[in-house]
C-alpha cells in the first residue's frame, strides 16, 4: 500500500512537472480566458485560440519571452480563427509571436488593427506577426484614418502574412520612429502579400510608410524584402520611404499604380526588385528618387509606361534648402545595373521642375535644385519596338554622370552622352515577364564602392562574371521571375471559386426587388418590356446588370417617390443596359449612401434613357467610384446631372477615379451637367480622369451659378474631344488646365459660350 | 684573393639590399628634389625635408602606402622645417603620413593650407597629419576666406598638432562630405591644440566645422577627441557640427568665447568634455542643441556664465518644418550625468524663440517648435553662491522630461518639476577647476539605453558604482582636469619667453620715430614736455605706450600734413596716455591700413586731448579692433569722430568687438561722432559691444546726414548710461534696440533731441 502510494505520488508529481516545465500550452475558448491566459504567460508559453469566430475582441498581448523561449499566441488551426467586428490586437514586451489569425468582417476601434505597442511605456521588441491575414478590415467611413499594422519598438517582424482590401484613409503598414525607442529598429517586413489595395481617390493610400517628415533624419534600418505588392493602387506612393538606411530587396511590384518613393530620408538600398507594368496603364510606376545617397541596383522594370512621377526612374528636382516636409535635392545617388525592358522613356530627370509656376506658387514650392553628383552606370534598356526617347529631362542634367549604359534604340532624346550607348543586342524570353540579354555585356564601369554590388538580381556572383543590366547571363534554366505562391499566408485564398453568373428573368417591380436581394454578384436581371414602378430605392451592393430582354422595346423603370431610384452601397457595381429610367423631378436617379460608404462602387450605363430626375447621380462625401461610365445614352429634362464634387476639404481627394462619358446626349439638364472636383494642391497626389468624347449637349446648364456647363476643377487627366455644344445658355463650356496638357479637340460649338484654357490653376496648398 | 672578392661582393650586395628593402629614406634639400622624391615614392618610402626655411612651396604629396608600410614626409628635425610665404600642402592617395612641419610667416594661395585631396580624382584616405604646427598663417586680407586643414576622403587623421592665430574668414578646420567618397569618413581629430583664435567680428570664424547644411543628412562619423580648444574666440560657434553621428569626447574648451554647436545633423555623442569659463566673461558658452537624437553625457561645465545662445546648455526652439539651412526642432535628445559647477542658469530652453517677431521676419524664420521627447536626467548643478534660476525657459518646456537632476540652490525658476530636486550637498576642490561632490548621489534614473553610459568623465565604471553628475566619487588622488601639455605639437611653444618691457625716454619727433621702430612690443615711450611735429604717420605694429614723462605738462603731438597721425598695422596695440594730439583738420588722427589688415589691433586712449582732426579714428573695410577704449579724455573741434562702419555687406561683420567710451567729453565734433555698425540679420552671429558711460557731448553731430548723434545700428550689447547731452543740433541722440534689452539709463538731455528705442530692427537676412 505504501509502495503504491509512493508510485502514485511520483506519477502525479511527474505530470505536474511536465505540465509546468515542458508544456505551457493553454487553450482558450473565450475572451475572458484569453485575457486570463495572457496575464499568466511566461517565457515559453503558448496560448491557443479555439477555432471559430471571435467577435469584438481587443487583445492586449503582453509578455516577456526570450529568444529561446518566445511566447506564442496562435489559432487552433491556421486560418480557422477569425477575429471580427470591432476588434484589434496590440502587443507589448519581448519575443512574442502571433500567428495564424484572420481579421475580417470588421474594423479597428483604434488607430490600428495590429500594433507593436500597448502603450508608450509598453512597447514590443523582438516580436513577430506571422501567417496572419487582414482582409477588408476597413473602416465604415472611408475618411476615418487607420493603419492595419503599426510598427513601434525595435526588431519586430511581419512575415508570411496577407493584407488585402484597405479602402479607407491611411497607409496599410506604418513604421513609427518617434522616439529613441523606435530608431535603429531593424524591423523585418518579409515574404508578405500586400494588396490588392483599391484606388482611393486622393492621398493617404500608401501600402507602406516608414517614418514621416518629422523623423526623416532618423536611422531606421527597416528591411522590406521578398514581398509581393499586388495591384496596390491606393495612391501614387506604394511605398513611402521617410527615414534613413532602409533596404528594399527582391520585392515584386505587380501592376501597382504607384511607385516606390524615396520621399524623405536618405541612404536607402533598393536592390533586386521587380516592377511589372502592362500595355494598358501609364499609372504603374517604378522608383521615384528624392534626397541623398540611395543606391538603386539590380532592379528589373518591365513595361513601365508611366510618365513624370510614374516613370520607371523618376528623379525629382528639389527645392533649394527645402523645408523638412517638401523636396530635398537629389545628391550622391547611384543607379547601377538595372534593366528596363519595354519601358517608355525610363529615365526622367528634373521631375517636378516648376520654375514656370513662380506666379502661382510661393518661392518655397519652386523645385529648381537639380540632381547633383548622381551616377547612372551599367544600366540596360531594351525595347522590342524602338523607344528613341530613353531620357526625358525637365531640367538640365549636368549634375548626372552617365557611364556605360546601353540601349538598343537610337537615342534621340535631348540628353546624349558618351555614357548612353546605342548597341545592337538581343534579349530572350526565359519565362513570363523575364527577358534576358543573349550574352553578357561585359564592358562595365567600376565606380566608387561598386565592389559592394556583389551579385545580380538572381544572387549570382558578379565578381566571377559581370554584365551590364540586372541579370547576368546565363540564367538558370527555367528561371522564373515571379512565384506568387511564395508570398503571404499560405492558407488564405483571396478569391472565391469562380461563380458562373446567372440571368434572371423579371417581369414585375416586386420581382425585380426580390431578385435584386437574392442575386449573386455578377448576375443579370433581364426585364420584360413594360413599366416598373418603384417607391423604394433599388439597393446595389454587388455586381448587378439590369437590362431589357427585348432591346427594341426597352423596359421602363419609373420612380414615383422622393426616394432615389438606385442606392449604391459599398462594392456595389451597377450595369444599366438598354433600359429607360424615368422620374418625376422629385428624386435622384442614382445616389450613394450618405455615410458608411466604406468601399468603392462602379456604375456603367449603356444604351439607356434617363429623364425627369432631380439629378442623375448624387455622390455623397467620402463615397468613391472607381469608374462611372455613360455610353450611348441620353439624359434629358433633368434638374441637374452628375454630382461628383463633395470632397471639398481641398486635401487632394475626389469622388471618382474614372469618369467616361461618351457618345451620349444631354438635353435640357437645367443646372449642373457635370461637376467633377478635386481640390488642394500637391503635385504628388495626382488623379481624376475624365473622358468626355463625342457627346452632344443642348439647352443645358443655364441655371448653374458657376456659369459653366462642365466643371472639372483640379482633375488631372482630361480628354475633351469631338463633342457638340449647341444653345447652352452658359458663359463658358469648360475651363481646361493648360499645365496638365488639357486642350479641347475637334469640338463643335454653336451658341454655347467657349472653352477656356487656364495654364495654372490657383489652388490651396494641402500642407 | 678570390675569397676576399667574394666577401666584398657580399658586403656591397648587403648594403644595396639594405638601402632598397629596409630603408627607403630620401633626403631632400630643394623644392625640385622634393617634387622628384614624391614622384618616386612607394609603400614604405620616407622623404626627409632638410631643416630650414622653405619658401613659396606648394607640395602635392601623392602616393600609395599600405597600413604596414605608409609613406612619410617629415622634417629632418621636428619643428626645424618651416614652410613660409605663399605655400600649401595637398595630399592624395592612401596611408600617407606628414609630420613635424611648421607653417608660418605666410598664407595659402588656395582654399586651404593643408588639404586631404589633390583633386576630386585624387583624394587621400587613411592618411595622417601629425606633430605639425600652423601658426598665424593667415591671409593678408581678412576677408579672403580659407581653411587651414580641409578633410576629404575617409579615415584621415589630424593629431598632436597645434593650430593657432587664424584671423581671416573661414573655419580653421573643415570636414567636407560632398560626395559618397567622403561620407562614413571616420576621420580622427585627436590630441590637438587649437587656438587661441582671436575675435573676428562676425561669422565664419569657427574653429571646426564638419559638413554644411547641404550635407547635413550625411553619415559622417568623425571623431573629435582629446583636443584642447584654447580661447577659440572666432565666433559664437567653436565647433559647428553639420553632419550625423559625429563624436566629441574628452575635449577641453578653455575660456573659449563660443559653444559646441549641434547646428545641423543628428545623433552626435558629446561625452566627457570640459567647458571652462570664468567670472569675467558671459561670452564663454557650453553646448547649443539643435536637431535630433544627440546624447550629451558626462560633461563638466565650470563657471559658464553665458546667456541664451551662450548658456551652458542652450536648447533651441526650431522652425516648424524648417528649411534645410535653418533650425530643426530638437527631438529625442538625452542630457544625462553632466555637472555644472558655479554656472549661471545652466539650462536654457526655447532659446531663439521669436514668435514676437512675426512682423519683422518671414514666417519661415519663426522659431516656434519646442523641444520634444527630450530627457534631462542625473545632472548635477552646484553653485557656491546660490543660483536660484537654474532653468530659463523662453518657451514652454512640456516636451522636456526631467528625472533625478539635483541642485544645491533653491529653484525659483519658472520651471519646477519633481525631476529637479534641491538637495543639500557639498563639493570638494580636488585640483584646479575640478570640484567633486563629497559623496555619490546614488539615486540615478535609468532611462532607455542608459546602460550604454558605462563610465564617468574619468572613464570609471558606472556599473560598479554610480552617481548623479559627470564624476563618480571618489576620484583618484591628485586627479587633474586639464593637462595643457598633453595637447598639440610638443616642440612648439606659442609664447615668447617673457619680455620685460622697457621705458624709453624721448624728447624729439625724430627720436620718437626712431624709438617706435626699434621698440619691442610692450615698451613705453615716455615723452618730455613739448611739441612734437610729424609729417609722416606713426606706424603701430606692436604694443606701444606713448605717454608724457611729466603728467602735469603733457607732451603735444602735432600733425601737420594730410597724412594720418597714427597708422594701425596688424597686431598693433596703441596706448595713448596723458598726451595731447593736435591736427589742422586736414588729417585723420588714427587710421587702419586700407588693405591687408590681416590681424586685429587695439587702441587705448586715456587722459588724452584730441583736437582739430578730420576724424579721430577711421577704420577701413576688413580691419578689426578687438578693443577701442577712450577714457577720461577730451575730443573737440574735429570734423568727425570715430568711424567703425565700413562692414557694409550686411553679412554680420563689424569693425570692433569692444568699444568703450567712458568719462570723456566730445565738444564741437561737427559730423559723425560715433558710427559703430553691424549689418545683416542672423541671430546666431551676435556681437558688437558698446559701453557709452559718463560722457558729455556738446555742440556735436549737426552735420551728419543721419540726424543721429550716436549711431550703433545692429550692435547687440549696449550700455548707454550716465551721459550728458547738451546743445547737440540733432534730431535723435541714438536709436537703441529694444529686443536686445537696450535702454538709456540716467542720461541728462538738454536741448539735444531724444533717445529712441526701436523694439525690432528691420534687417537684411544674411542667407
Amino acid at each position: 500500500m505504501n509502495q503504491k502510494f509512493t508510485l502514485l505520488f511520483f506519477i502525479v508529481f511527474f505530470l505536474f512537472v511536465q505540465q509546468n516545465l515542458f508544456s505551457q500550452t493553454v487553450n482558450v475558448n473565450t475572451s475572458a480566458e484569453l485575457k486570463a491566459a495572457i496575464t499568466n504567460v511566461k517565457a515559453g508559453s503558448e496560448i491557443v485560440m479555439k477555432n471559430g469566430v471571435w467577435k469584438d475582441l481587443q487583445i492586449k498581448f503582453y509578455g516577456k519571452g526570450t529568444k529561446e523561449n518566445p511566447i506564442t499566441l496562435r489559432a487552433e488551426t491556421a486560418g480557422k480563427v477569425s477575429i471580427e467586428g470591432v476588434s484589434n490586437l496590440s502587443i507589448g514586451g519581448s519575443y512574442l509571436v502571433v500567428k495564424d489569425l484572420h481579421f475580417k468582417n470588421g474594423y479597428t476601434p483604434s488607430s490600428s488593427v495590429i500594433q507593436f505597442k500597448i502603450s508608450n511605456d509598453t512597447i514590443a521588441n523582438y516580436s513577430r506577426i506571422t501567417n496572419c491575414v487582414i482582409d477588408e478590415f476597413t473602416q465604415p467611413n472611408r475618411e476615418v484614418s487607420d493603419h492595419w499594422v503599426e510598427f513601434w519598438g525595435r526588431h519586430n517582424q511581419l512575415d508570411n502574412s496577407t493584407i488585402v482590401g484597405k479602402s479607407n484613409f491611411g497607409p496599410t503598414v506604418r513604421v513609427f520612429l518617434k522616439g529613441n525607442e523606435h530608431i535603429y529598429n531593424y524591423h523585418q517586413i518579409i515574404n508578405n502579400h500586400f494588396g490588392p489595395r483599391p484606388r482611393k481617390g486622393g492621398p493617404h493610400g500608401e501600402t507602406l510608410q516608414i517614418g514621416d517628415s518629422d523623423t526623416s533624419m532618423s536611422p531606421s534600418y527597416t528591411n522590406v524584402s521578398n514581398n509581393y505588392f499586388d495591384k496596390c493602387n491606393g495612391e501614387v506612393e506604394i511605398i513611402s520611404n521617410k527615414s534613413n538606411f532602409n533596404e528594399y530587396r527582391n520585392n515584386i511590384f505587380f501592376e501597382s499604380e504607384g511607385s516606390l518613393v524615396l520621399r524623405h530620408g536618405n541612404y536607402c538600398i533598393i536592390d533586386g526588385n521587380v516592377f511589372i507594368g502592362n500595355d494598358n496603364s501609364d499609372f504603374i510606376g517604378g522608383i521615384r528618387v528624392i534626397n541623398t545617397g540611395h543606391w538603386i541596383t539590380n532592379n528589373y522594370f518591365y513595361k513601365i509606361k508611366g510618365n513624370e512621377f510614374r516613370s520607371a526612374l523618376a528623379v525629382m528636382n528639389g527645392i533649394p534648402k527645402s523645408p523638412l516636409n517638401r523636396y530635398n535635392q537629389v545628391t550622391d545617388v547611384v543607379v547601377a545595373y538595372n534593366s528596363f525592358i519595354d519601358c517608355k522613356s525610363p529615365f526622367q530627370f528634373g521631375v517636378g521642375a516648376n520654375v514656370d509656376k513662380k506666379n502661382v506658387l510661393p518661392a518655397s514650392e519652386i523645385r529648381s535644385a537639380r540632381p547633383e553628383r548622381m551616377l547612372l552606370a551599367n544600366n540596360l534598356v531594351y525595347n522590342s519596338i524602338a523607344d528613341t526617347i530613353p531620357v526625358i529631362n525637365y531640367d538640365d542634367v549636368k549634375g548626372v554622370t552617365f557611364n556605360n549604359n546601353i540601349l538598343n534604340s537610337e537615342n534621340k532624346s535631348n540628353v546624349t552622352d558618351k555614357g548612353i550607348i546605342t548597341k545592337d543586342f538581343d534579349v530572350t524570353k526565359v519565362s513570363d515577364y523575364l527577358f534576358v540579354p543573349s550574352k553578357n555585356e561585359e564592358d562595365v564601369y567600376q565606380g566608387f564602392d561598386f565592389e559592394t554590388i556583389k551579385t545580380d538580381l538572381f544572387g549570382r556572383n558578379r565578381q566571377e562574371q559581370n554584365s551590364i543590366g540586372a541579370i547576368r547571363f546565363p540564367v538558370k534554366e527555367n528561371s522564373v521571375l515571379i512565384k506568387k505562391e511564395l508570398y503571404g499566408a499560405k492558407w488564405f485564398s483571396e478569391t472565391d471559386e469562380n461563380y458562373k453568373a446567372k440571368t434572371i428573368q423579371v417581369s414585375s417591380a416586386k420581382a425585380l426587388q426580390t431578385a435584386l436581394k437574392s442575386a449573386k454578384s455578377g448576375d443579370i436581371l433581364s426585364l420584360k418590356s413594360g413599366i416598373y414602378k418603384f417607391n423604394d430605392p433599388l439597393v446595389i451592393n454587388k455586381a448587378i446588370t439590369i437590362t431589357s430582354s427585348d432591346q427594341s422595346k426597352k423596359a421602363e423603370l419609373r420612380f414615383t417617390s422622393e426616394n432615389p431610384g438606385f442606392q449604391m452601397h459599398p462594392k456595389g457595381e451597377l450595369h444599366l443596359e438598354n433600359v429607360v429610367l424615368k422620374g418625376d423631378e422629385t428624386q435622384d436617379a442614382i445616389v450613394t449612401l450618405v455615410e458608411n460608404m466604406s468601399k468603392g462602387y462602379n456604375l456603367f450605363i449603356e444604351n439607356t434613357e434617363i429623364s425627369n430626375f432631380k439629378s442623375v447621380l448624387m455622390a455623397y462625401k467620402a463615397s468613391f467610384a472607381d469608374t462611372i461610365s455613360i455610353d450611348n445614352s441620353s439624359i434629358k429634362d433633368c434638374l441637374s446631372g452628375i454630382h461628383l464634387n463633395t470632397e471639398v476639404d481641398s486635401k487632394g481627394d475626389y469622388n471618382a477615379e474614372f469618369v467616361h462619358i461618351t457618345n451620349s446626349t444631354f438635353d435640357n439638364v437645367q443646372s449642373t451637367v457635370l461637376n467633377y472636383y478635386r481640390g488642394g494642391y500637391d503635385e504628388s497626389t495626382i488623379g481624376g480622369n475624365l473622358v468626355l468624347k463625342n457627346n452632344t449637349f443642348t439647352n443645358s446648364g443655364g441655371a448653374d451659378e458657376s456659369g459653366l456647363l462642365i466643371q472639372n476643377f483640379g482633375i488631372v487627366n482630361v480628354d475633351f474631344s469631338d463633342n457638340t455644344f449647341k444653345d447652352n445658355p452658359v458663359k463658358e463650356i469648360a475651363i481646361l488646365w493648360g499645365e496638365k496638357g488639357q486642350k479641347p479637340v475637334n469640338n463643335t460649338i454653336i451658341n454655347s459660350g467657349e472653352i477656356k484654357i487656364q495654364q495654372n490653376l490657383v489652388q490651396k496648398l494641402m500642407y
